[in-house]
C-alpha cells in the first residue's frame, strides 16, 4: 500500500520511529550516528535506512552520517508535526480522557479544538481544559469550526454510524481507536488506527510460543 | 524479525486481523469466504493468505474457501486466546484504567490480578474490581503470584526503572505503553509495543500529503 506521494507505508511507518531516536540522541547530547549505528539500534539494516532516506531526497553525508538533531527536525518537516491540524475528541471515557492529555500535549501536527460525548451526564464536565459538549451539538460546531481530524474514542458499535456523520460534515481524517473499520465504508479517508485488541494478542502468540519452547 | 517458532513477525501480525475479521462474518452468519473475498477485504492478496496460513499447515478447502467459524476458531487457539497468563498493571493514571477496563473484559489469553501505581494518594482506589497496591507491595506480590507479564501504563521517564525491577522479579513479557524502548535494556524479554504517538505522527504525514496534493 502506497500513500498519496507515492511512498510505501512501511516506509512511513519508520518515520515517527526515526524522528523520535534522533530526537533523544540529540537531546542526549549525541550529535552525530552513522547509519549502520542507527540501524543496529533500531534492529533494521544500513542499508534500509540509506533506502528510507533516498524517498525524502537522502541526509547522510560519506564518511560523517547523520547529524541527529538535523536529521530530527528534517524529519519533524517531513511528517509535518509543525502543522496546526484541528482536530475534534469523540467519546470522553478512560481511554478518551487518557489520548486528550497524553498526545495533545505537546507539539505533535494537531490541536485538539473539542471534545464529545453521547451521554448528557457528561455535557459540561472537564477534560483538560475542554468542556464536554453533547453530540446534539456536533453539526454546528463542524460547521463553524471545520475541524481536520477526528478522534473516535467510542464503543465499536457505536463507531460506524459516528464516522459516516463527521464525514457528512466534511472531517474526512480519522485516528480511530474502535475496531470498526472506518475505511471499508469510507475509502477515501485518511484512517490511522489503534488498535488494542490486535497488539495484545500478539504478545499472547509470542508468550505462547515462548513457552512451547521450554 | 521472527519469533521464536521461525515465523515472521509481518505473518504473526496479521493473525489478530484474520481472527478478529472472521470472527465479525461468522457473528453476522456468514458461513464461509474464498481466500480472494478475504483477500479483497483486508486489502491483501490472495496467495499472501494462503501462504500465511500455510506456515501452520493451511486451512482452506480447494473450491470452498474457508469456514469462518472453524478458521477463527483454529486461529484463536493458534493465537493461544484460551491461555490464562496472569498480568499486572502499572500506573493507575486514564490510559491504565481505560486499558484495564476495555482489554481484559473479554477472553483474550490474559487475566488481570493487580494494578500498581507510584502514588501513595491513589492506594486503595478502585480500578474496575482492583484496589490499586502502591508499588511497595510489587516486590512482594510477585514472589508470590509469578505474574507472566506487566502492562506498562507509566510515565516514559519511569519505565526504564520499573521495566529492570520486574525483570528483576520475573515478569518477561511487557505490553509498553511508554516509549521507553525495554528491548533495548532487556533483549530476552518478550515486548509489544503501543506507540500512540507514532500512529499520530503518520496520520499527520498523510494528512500533510493529501492537502500537498490539492
Amino acid at each position: 500500500m502506497k500513500d498519496s506521494t507515492g511512498i510505501s507505508m512501511s516506509v512511513i511507518r519508520r518515520l515517527p520511529r526515526y524522528y523520535q531516536y534522533l530526537t533523544d540522541l540529540s537531546n542526549n547530547g549525541i550529535e552525530r550516528i552513522s547509519s549502520s549505528e542507527l540501524a543496529e539500534k533500531m534492529g533494521l539494516t544500513a542499508s534500509q535506512i540509506r533506502q528510507d532516506f533516498n524517498c525524502f531526497g537522502g541526509f547522510g553525508l560519506q564518511g560523517y552520517g547523520y547529524n541527529t538533531a538535523q536529521l530530527a527536525n528534517a524529519l519533524a518537516g517531513i511528517l509535518g508535526l509543525d502543522s496546526d491540524f484541528s482536530a475534534i475528541l469523540i467519546g470522553a471515557g478512560n481511554l478518551g480522557k487518557a489520548v486528550a492529555a497524553h498526545l495533545f500535549s505537546e507539539q505533535n501536527g494537531f490541536r485538539l479544538i473539542a471534545v464529545f460525548d453521547s451521554d448528557k451526564k457528561l455535557e459540561g464536565k472537564k477534560v483538560g481544559k475542554f468542556s464536554i459538549l453533547h453530540m446534539d451539538a456536533l453539526e454546528d460546531f463542524c460547521k463553524q469550526n471545520k475541524p481536520v481530524t477526528a478522534v473516535l474514542c467510542v464503543p465499536d458499535n457505536a463507531a460506524k454510524e459516528v464516522a459516516l456523520k463527521l464525514d457528512s460534515l466534511g472531517v474526512k481524517s480519522f485516528w480511530n481507536f474502535s475496531h470498526f473499520d472506518i475505511s471499508s465504508i469510507l475509502p477515501n479517508s485518511r484512517v490511522e488506527n489503534v488498535h488494542l485488541k490486535d497488539s495484545l494478542m500478539t504478545l499472547c502468540f509470542l508468550i505462547k510460543s515462548d513457552m512451547g519452547k521450554n
